[in-house]
């Protein structure tokens, strides 16, 4: 091929960068022939020169200073895979766009938080800004979204955004294990943090869900919009209560356009078990798009690793290499509108709701009450065993406001007759 | 917007043909943003001009010959939702490209075969030849396959392509009906053509199938080089037999580069029911693509329909008015590799096999030599209650060469020692 190469500088060696020198070694000519020209590592830039990374770097030139690379004028294409939402990724970033260079980030920290404003600065420089990577890791969730499905009006999109949370509670419903016992595993095979806040809190997947939601309603980033709960209170308890109703709990991005403003939330509910969420075992990532004309549209695969990373990043590079890369939102940053957030307390769905009851008389005639009283009506109810002086009692209701059933589990706890303050989970129909 | 128009043309006003009239009516903002320029229609072909479509067409200009449209000289792409794989669809794909006309199509019949004649021509005249709609409808398959893992060693490629086969499959698990019923259902709802030969004997699947595999392999199409069983033989005592042992009947497609040879194939295959593909109920089609650096990717959605073909053509028409239009086949055509074929009968894989043995003493041991003569070892065996008159019993093999299998069964069939030749069907590891 005498085609003029694509040259790239990447930022950050870490597994996914040095995982796109491997692949670029490795399928040069397959990539070569879909970019329609070589793709060429030239310059690399990372914390340590020394570390031993399995791969040749020495053949690349070196930038202490990442913003010193993305500043080089030998390079088409800056890789941005340091992370972090400020700092020296966005720096670079800004450097390369400014300098006339397309970008290609796996960080979706920085795309929800700055996403709008460096997708204006990279439309109005005329380079490419992709993040690919940054979302369900190799799904090609933005490229579905943003071209695949150009022509829908979407409705809803939501999805299985963290394979950490997923791992964990597959792992507690298929063990009966406790949330803690499960984590402390996941630590041990890699699938979680020394330090999992940002994965179990929902912040991760709080962030992708932002950037899919713009991509989704052509509005603008909005990450602090989300409403956000993680797993960490989840209990075995609830895990095998759903199972019994042929229900799985699962860590759920959504986002929908409503008339009263846009939904985004992050949060343990209850799905069917047998629906493509509710089955979805392990790590795996799930999105599912629902759109006016194409129904509904699955992807799944890994959420995260080099491999896959990598490999969005690189369909990212072949992109930009053909000169066909998109707006980083599917349509001109500053085209997208600002949405209206739901108001708190607006969504609604049905709801499961837990008590643990004092084993006296009365008690539940004080549940149904406190329920009533707030309008949430209950469409059935399960009194289980007691067991430790307590009687678990479950409740699934009719379609609630989420006001109402804080309302009500409010009442619930102020009357004073439960062991344990209530648990309740929104049913999801996925 | 003030940039120029991308003017269209569309030959063939079915239901997909008014469906892209329908969408651009509804979407036009959202896909101009995405597209960065307004999509219009221009002219239109079909038989009846007078037909009422529920679409007001006479605002279009009108060509009565399909070719003639192509050749109009106020158009920037033509769109083909004619289908047939020669007559006024080739024809008019051929003039479109030759009058330097980009080319969206829905024709699995025509891109299987004459898919690179085709994609060489517009190479060579530089303009866009697309298909997302031809294969499984609104899954943006080949986007993905194409881009989306542009830099993945593609190791398999496989799923459910056909949504009639995998309704009637589905349905006959479901109410452990017969074929027949449920066909003659299918057709009912319109799931169905009155004469199905086409998606029941598995062509369909084939040629979608052939599609997938040039662009997963970077191969030349070779949709005779696929081998195609459909499900018309498929009963419903093998489908519960399937269940007993945790397995679901589907129609596979599947397409595999191994060391002998491409292996393509579309048959009915028994699949571990709690796979996404053995789950998967109804119309829905699904794509798996596995790949060295991603791991498995699964997409899922509608395979057919207005809205979802739709779709499809329009996430087409959008790149190709953004100049973003990829190759047919994710690659140049002219670089394209004729892949040897998988020589007939090397393909291997573990077997079920029901054999309904007559009566008497003996008759298992006579199957046990059968097998055992061919090389084919048996994993595990379970002989049912008899049932007018014959005994039922059900085989899986270790992995065994399909040639291997074939031989079993005619020297069982031989042996005069069945009420009905024996039922083989592979085990897929999906």
């Amino acid at each position: 091929m005498t085609a003029t190469p694509f040259r790239l500088g990447i930022a950050g060696l870490g597994t996914v960068g040095t995982g796109i020198v491997r692949l670029i070694d490795a399928q040069g000519d397959a990539i070569a022939a879909k970019a329609g020209r070589p793709v060429a590592v030239i310059a690399v830039s990372a914390r340590s020169r020394s570390r031993d990374r399995g791969v040749d770097i020495a053949r690349f030139a070196w930038e202490d200073d990442p913003v010193a690379l993305a500043a080089r004028d030998d390079l088409d294409a800056v890789v941005e895979v340091i992370g972090g939402e400020d700092g020296p990724a966005k720096a670079l970033v800004e450097r390369a766009i400014a300098t006339g260079k397309h970008v290609v980030t796996a960080n979706k920290a920085l795309l929800a938080r700055h996403g709008q404003a460096l997708a204006e600065a990279a439309e109005a420089a005329g380079v490419a800004l992709a993040g690919e990577a940054a979302v369900a890791g190799g799904i090609p969730a933005l490229r579905g979204l943003g071209e695949g499905l150009a022509a829908n009006r979407i409705t809803r999109v939501f999805g299985v955004l963290n394979g950490t949370c997923n791992f964990i509670l597959s792992e507690m419903a298929a063990r009966g294990a406790a949330y803690d016992t499960v984590l402390d595993e996941a630590q041990k095979l890699g699938y979680a943090e020394a330090d999992p806040t940002f994965d179990v809190g929902g912040m991760d997947a709080a962030q992708k869900l932002a950037i899919l939601a713009a991509l989704a309603f052509g509005t603008r980033v909005d990450v602090d919009g989300v409403s956000v709960e993680g797993i960490e209170r989840v209990s075995a308890e609830d895990i095998a209560t759903a199972r019994d109703m042929g229900l799985a709990v699962r860590l759920l991005g959504l986002a929908q356009m409503t008339e009263q403003g846009l939904e985004q939330r992050v949060r343990p509910v209850m799905v069917a078990a047998d629906s493509t969420v509710g089955a979805l075992q392990g790590v795996t990532n799930a999105v599912v798009i629902e759109g006016e004309a194409i129904g509904q549209v699955t992807l799944m695969g890994p959420g995260a690793g080099e491999g896959p990373t990598a490999s969005a990043i690189l369909s990212d590079i072949v992109a930009a290499a053909r000169g066909a890369a998109r707006p980083l939102f599917g349509r001109p940053a500053a085209g997208l509108i600002s949405a209206t957030r739901l108001a708190h307390g607006a969504a609604h769905a049905p709801y499961y709701l837990r008590v643990m009851l004092a084993d006296a008389p009365g008690m539940l005639a004080q549940v149904a009450s406190a329920l009533g009283e707030v309008g949430v009506s209950i469409q059935r109810m399960h009194q289980y065993d007691g067991r430790g002086g307590a009687v678990p009692v479950v409740l699934i209701t009719h379609d609630t406001p989420s006001a109402a059933m804080e309302a009500a589990i409010a009442r619930i706890d102020a009357a004073g007759i439960c062991q344990a303050s209530p648990v309740a989970m929104r049913l999801e129909a996925v």
